[in-house]
């Protein structure tokens, strides 16, 4: 555990998955040693509130406040804003329920005061009782847009849930991108990282966005440290949500491998799930551990095991 | 009920009162020829969410769903986002309540997404059932600043609900009302009005904001119909709230000749209440009912006192 705990960690998530391994990580890596950078392509506004999923989801994970059925959201919560709102005629296909809702109106309230995401997150995190550090990728607004067979261009939670991910994707991209700027906090944080990760998150969806912030992919390559990557793909299948279908759709070969080749020279090394095979990973330094993260002691045991590999002498 | 139902009845309204009378006049007066006009001086925006306090208070009155113990807020409401918030360290002053939710995210969705707020509330009237005309004074942002010898100057909200109006008033002004413009709404209501009422709200913090929208004065005096006012005074008292209070701040005598007094040209008539005597009213006519309106049988029979005084011939 020694080593582990002096050395600074930084994982680069997206929404569920990757929450889990930031959960995983913050039990085995001291808080000021560890910090969390989160897709934000994935925010909107919605009834006035500016919703940020992926960054909730990790909040509230690392705060032990998420609802362990839906792995998203908080738990006993209720919808008696939802129920009203749809008495009012409204469809309200997004699931804004009430303690959840203290979130997104301090949140807004926040932003409409002037301060950034990354203000707004920390005092999130703060307040909820988290430790180590938790960043959002940009400060931007810089919104996912799905484009679809059926339905044209779709705005990310429109497609992940309005649809419940069933529309084809013809392709991707992320508006604004290109006026978007790396914050100090990521900036320092890649800057002092000793490892980076990459957890299991949709790497088209939740890794894409981040990496397409400009500066950002060069910084991190610049980093002559751990670079890895742990695959959402095991045996041909995503653990949860589209990244399979995705991946077919967008014409790549479902498999640990496709995602290793999609990252190029961002990583160094990669992880695949031990049910996997003969997994193709180029020349990344390559390990299978068992990746399904059921329980919080696998999330713990997983980042021990990655972090306990990438510490041996030989690795880098 | 014949004649009363076939004249275009206009009534003014602050908060509580006000949509008492309102829901008076909505039980004795055909549905197509009545409207409600609504100050709008104490909406504000409070965690994103643009709230409308005097607006909701008559729309869920006039819906049957408002709270019968306030006389605000919907009945049977929780405060299950209200409690979460106060747990993130959040004051939260304002009653938000779960249920009451529902109005503030619709009308903030629609206001950003560029329809008026005649617009909103019309709509937000619609799904709630209500069948007469609501309006609001205007569709700009003109907040009551009540400056106080506490604190200074002081939104209205933080004023009446934050400070629980305790601070002493030394004057008060309408932001922006200069650039404020009456709705085509709100001038054709007046222009088709046979009988224009204001209701027993706050003179000074209910009605003079609606006044004060540049060109309503004129246009309500250019009426040559019945422009009557029901006394919020009775017995040196406010019926609720701080009328009396202001008016002792404000260096006003506390009576209904006061509350007749500062009206000045805009009425012709004036509604004092049964347990006062003596009330010097000018040259207004004038006529004492019993004003308190505690059961909805109450509000009926008020409203119907005064369309029926109004009725009589020798009125005008």
């Amino acid at each position: 555990m020694a080593l582990i705990a002096e050395k600074n960690i930084v994982v680069f998530v997206g929404g569920v998955g990757g929450a889990k391994l930031a959960l995983g990580l913050q039990q085995v890596v001291a808080p000021e040693h560890l910090t969390t950078i989160v897709n934000t392509g994935d925010d909107f506004w919605h009834y006035g509130l500016r919703i940020c999923p992926d960054i909730d989801t990790v909040l509230y994970t690392l705060s032990g406040r998420v609802d362990p059925i839906n792995g998203w959201g908080l738990s006993d919560d209720s919808t008696i804003m939802l129920e009203t709102l749809r008495s009012l005629g409204e469809d309200a296909w997004f699931t804004l329920r009430d303690k959840d809702l203290a979130t997104h109106l301090l949140r807004t309230k926040m932003l409409r005061e002037g301060y950034s995401l990354t203000d707004v997150v920390g005092h999130l995190a703060k307040v909820q009782g988290i430790q180590p550090t938790v960043l959002p990728m940009t400060d931007a607004e810089v919104p996912t847009i799905v484009n679809t067979v059926e339905h044209g261009e779709l705005e990310f939670q429109s497609y992940f849930v309005q649809h419940r991910w069933q529309p084809t994707v013809k392709s991707l991209y992320f508006k604004n991108i290109d006026q978007a700027t790396m914050t100090d906090s990521v900036r320092q944080a890649i800057q002092n990282a000793d490892i980076i990760l990459f957890a299991p998150s949709n790497p088209w969806l939740s890794i894409a966005p981040i990496l397409s912030v400009p500066g950002m992919r060069d910084a991190i390559i610049a980093r002559d440290v751990p670079r890895v990557a742990v695959t959402p793909i095991i045996q041909g299948k995503a653990v949860k949500g589209p990244a399979a279908k995705l991946m077919g759709e967008l014409g790549y070969d479902v498999s640990p491998s496709s995602v290793a080749a999609y990252y190029e020279d961002v990583l160094t090394g990669f992880v695949y799930d031990i049910r996997d095979e003969n997994v193709e990973t180029y020349d990344l330094k390559t390990i299978s551990f068992d990746t399904m993260m059921l329980t919080d002691e696998d999330k713990a045991r997983l980042a021990r095991e990655i972090l306990i590999w990438l510490n041996e002498r030989e690795f880098v």
